[in-house]
């Protein structure tokens, strides 16, 4: 980036991120009124699918991946999508581009999805919610961010909610915008070819003029993951409401008849440090825990 | 947009259409490698408020027509917004741009959400369905296209299914990138700005380089409305599901336990001139009309 910069070049890249949704161009010329304060996306078809299968058809996450394999989604080796490196790969070159400081991937929380089971998406049912891989990060205060890919429950009123399938979606929120969100397909050789031949009009209609002028390599400064707040659903077995209560006070309890054994809450917002310290209480009895998106 | 060209200057309107969606910049720079068929949106926030509202809290027309005047959604005067007067105006400019010949605005077949009644809600909710103003224009062929605004019954499948409240969004099919679509705020001076000022810092960005490239003044050519095809969902009342079956064949019928006094069926797909000339046999038993999006 920066050598084209200093050749008055250009160096696209738009297919890296949601195939062939055109995020990275929006967020270079079409948000530049905005500060930008997150972003959030469903960013890897290929576990977005292997989730939907999983809500939709009650399917294990072995059986789904096996499914995913044999249609071409997931590759032989597995590993980038489930475990949600690729979504982290792309969470930060968005962030990058987003936020004006480079965001080193190495340095997002990542968690995959393969934990994720039925019984998790059947309570995920039962609250109205849906289970999806989500790479956000957040602005948090004057000069303070964080970013993680992680599973969360998502409820209806998120835009995200619906992005079935092998699709991709990109959320942000900017200061003066609002809410936007962009959706498409997010591999495939046509999309991602409709991605790289607007790169290459681009680059035909800025000979000499280097147009990606946001990045900036000044690196992002991240914040403590027990820093950032947010609600968490947790799965317990072999306890009682009113032990989950005297660790967390008041929460939000969810029974499923047909898992008669167990139970699940889901916490007031918290700093994660804290639900950490307060867990330990129950640590003998948890399944589970999946993040809850506000 | 002529002038424009010829004196190497920019005139440019991102805010026209879907308020802070970056839309009209994404058509321009980034869906350059597609043969766009197909653009489809929720154009126009009022009256999206107004059938999300009809759609959730089963009010009248005039009920949440008040209601949205209060809010200061809806003009004094809101004929621009409920006959889909706006809507038309916002498709007519996509459309231009995005299969780059000129369609009048005059020329776009136009329908209101003025008729739609708290009972086609509930037989859209009966259906899995929910009713939307769809401003929609799509390629059919090799250069023959269509345009038209009107209430549409949409299945959850549609990614416009859930653009509620008064949120807007574009969705875009192109023969390269797939089904896309961009949402945000239709409105409102924040998100306006945030697309005014995106436009400034482009011709600040483009001084004597004209970008806009893609409009053409050579009109495009519209199907007559008769040959649009289609499904109809259609409410009738004083007549038998055989009567309708011998005007349209296989229909998919719809009864709703609290109103016992009709019904209400979904043709298949059909030219609009052969639905004109079947439903002549139930023409006293016709109560409304709504078209299905497919």
């Amino acid at each position: 980036m920066e050598i084209a910069r200093e050749r008055d070049i250009n160096f696209l890249f738009e297919a890296s991120c949601g195939g062939g949704i055109p995020i990275i161009r929006a967020l270079n010329s079409s948000l530049t009124a905005d500060e930008i304060d997150e972003i959030t996306g469903i960013l890897n078809g290929t576990t977005n699918y292997m989730l939907y299968k999983m809500s939709t058809e009650g399917c294990e996450f072995d059986t789904v991946l096996k499914e995913a394999q044999a249609k071409g989604y997931a590759e032989a080796d597995p590993t980038a999508d489930v475990e949600g490196y690729d979504a982290c790969r792309k969470i930060a070159i968005l962030s990058s581009l987003a936020y004006g400081y480079f965001l080193n991937y190495e340095n997002v929380y990542t968690e995959g999805i393969t934990r994720i089971t039925p019984e998790d998406m059947a309570y995920a049912r039962e609250l109205g919610m849906t289970i999806k891989l989500l790479a956000t990060s957040r602005k948090v205060g004057e000069d303070s961010f964080y970013a993680m890919v992680a599973p969360f429950l998502l409820s209806q009123k998120s835009p995200l909610y619906s992005v079935n399938d092998v699709f991709n979606a990109v959320f942000v929120h900017g200061n003066v915008l609002g809410d936007a969100m962009f959706y498409g397909s997010g591999a495939g050789k046509l999309p991602t070819a409709s991605a790289v031949v607007a790169d290459v009009v681009d680059e035909a209609k800025h000979l000499h003029r280097n147009i990606m002028t946001n990045w900036s390599s000044h690196p992002l400064k991240l914040m403590d993951m027990s820093e950032v707040e947010g609600r968490f659903f947790v799965r317990v077995k072999g306890t009682t409401v009113d032990c989950v209560k005297s660790a967390f006070g008041e929460v939000q309890i969810v029974n499923l008849k047909e898992l008669p054994d167990e139970f699940a809450f889901i916490t007031s917002t918290m700093r994660q440090g804290e639900y950490e310290e307060r867990i330990r209480a129950l640590a003998d009895n948890i399944l589970t825990m999946i993040r809850v998106k506000d």
